[in-house]
């Protein structure tokens, strides 16, 4: 079923009012959440919500806390997130590094102690919405395992890259593991195959079914060892901007919280003027464009570009919602 | 056979100077070459030097030049590399980058009109030598098709980013090819097949044979659509922000020249002081060697790791050479 944006907003808004959120913060939550949904991240929309609720209903997650400023080195500054809402410190957080960015051309955040921030790819819209290159990563509890063995030791730690352009900007947003842990054991449930090898099976061959893979616990990083060894430098990276945990760290913990991020900022239309900014991605993805696709009715896209259709259509027609997420949404309202 | 890393050094440097490149710089681009080959990069060392030298003679290559600084935007910077000597020029660029940290804690910047770089790690290394977090890319000509596609419309742009550590800097140095065209080239040659699927059959499945991959032209980018969409906003990037030409445009020459590069250096030890950045460090890979391998003759190895098996060996024993580029090498510098 479908329901229009305003009232997914408003829905959300008013259970995060039912639990004491209320406020600027809580609304700017309640939309986020919303645009996940209305963007087709189904994987961090509404089906996270009930689990983010709880969050903050056992006071894991703290909706009193702002980010604090730790240290600032000039275009560079540390902040805490004081374990507060995951994706409201990311709002801050990156909203802060584009004015580093105003006054340096770029801009790096290292942020601590914050909890999840649901869709990374919203922070680096965020700053391409406002003409700045955004690029953002976080780590994780550990996820995945590192090339070569077959222990889960290293986070699938996503990161977002989002470069403005007027008709839709390009949004890189990926975690590092090919297929996520979620994505395996929903399509076991329903007996189906990956579209492509996404791990080993327990003969060590590799494997487009979810069973075997979740069974040999070796599920693929992007590009075998390459992913592996970028989830790794991500995670270092994370810790030591921010100073703040790392994977290994976060992973002795009951569950996943306190984990850090970076966020960079790069003033690309105050640099350069925000029209050629714009004649110049707009040259690349034309040529991008003109490669034949492999099959005739498809276009081949770049990124970001599937998930502003799913936006228009969902502006339109209203925002795709799992009929029983959505009861239990009503609910939790009451 | 093995020659000493100084004689390495001394031949290279000769050559350079037979053809008219002396002083400061061609000690140093003989040096970069020397280390590409002795850190077993083989691929960007002894192999390449003859072409390099080629390109020197038909001045494609501009020895005389030196990066010219365009424009200044505080921490970040854009310089014109003059169609000098790539590799020169990197080092240049991360020597000023550094600079621009040391001063604002992040620095970057775009590097226009240079020429190939031949091993991106090199620059990353610079940095973590010197305390720095070193981060850095460059754009290609087309190399690769992207996702959905068979025609080569991407570059494969690769990206590395190396984070100090005492006993040995983490480095991540990769193309988003899962194998370059050369790779598959050489293993066609020999009759041998990838150790992982590299790419799609001319019927299109997925394939470990290096002689399909290449007629089907469908190399796989890591992690399939992933890693096309990065290469497409490395490129991005790239031409955005050093204001030189992406991809596309490089296409349109007869050859691959006027690259566009990123560089992005963090203070790492300036900001945190080198003992808690090293604490911090060490700590991620203790725990990271602490994951089980599946094959207990091997070790979990972080990037980096066997780049610096290489180099300690090639140090002790000498550095590996083929006998018959040896050869080639000796006979150019008469």
């Amino acid at each position: 079923m479908r329901v229009p944006f305003q009232t997914l907003c408003d829905t959300f808004y008013r259970v995060l009012t039912s639990v004491g959120y209320t406020g600027e913060n809580a609304r700017l939550c309640a939309t986020l959440f919303a645009e996940n949904q209305r963007d087709g991240v189904y994987s961090h929309g509404l089906n996270r919500f009930p689990g983010f609720v709880s969050g903050l209903h056992s006071k894991q997650i703290d909706y009193h806390a702002t980010p604090v400023k730790i240290e600032s080195f000039g275009a560079l500054e540390r902040w805490d997130g004081k374990m507060g809402v995951g994706l409201v410190n990311a709002h801050f957080c990156m909203d802060r590094t584009m004015t580093l960015a105003e006054k340096h051309s770029i801009g790096c955040i290292g942020l601590s102690n914050t909890n999840h921030w649901m869709r990374g790819g919203a922070y680096a819209l965020q700053a391409a919405e406002a003409g700045f290159i955004g690029i953002c990563w976080t780590n994780t509890t550990k996820l995945m395992p590192p090339w070569g063995s077959a222990e889960k030791s290293i986070g699938n730690n996503p990161m977002a890259i989002a470069i403005p352009r007027e008709e839709g900007h390009i949004l890189l947003d990926m975690a590092m593991s090919q297929y996520s842990n979620g994505k395996l054991e929903v399509l076991k449930i329903q007996d189906k195959t990956l579209p492509l090898p996404g791990g080993y099976d327990t003969s060590g061959n590799l494997s487009v079914d979810p069973a075997e893979i979740l069974k040999s616990r070796r599920a693929l990083p992007i590009g075998y060892w390459k992913g592996s060894g970028l989830a790794l430098v991500l995670d270092t990276l994370a810790a030591v901007i921010s100073g703040g945990q790392a994977t290994h760290q976060i992973a002795e913990q009951k569950s996943e919280y306190a984990v850090s991020q970076v966020y960079i900022a790069i003033n690309a239309s105050g640099m350069m003027g925000a029209g050629i900014l714009n004649e110049t991605v707009e040259a690349i993805i034309k040529d991008f464009h003109s490669a034949a696709p492999l099959d005739e009715n498809e276009t081949v896209r770049y990124p970001g570009e599937g998930m502003l259709r799913t936006r228009l259509e969902s502006l339109e027609k209203g925002v795709l919602v799992d009929e029983k997420q959505w009861q239990q949404l009503l609910e939790m309202q009451r």
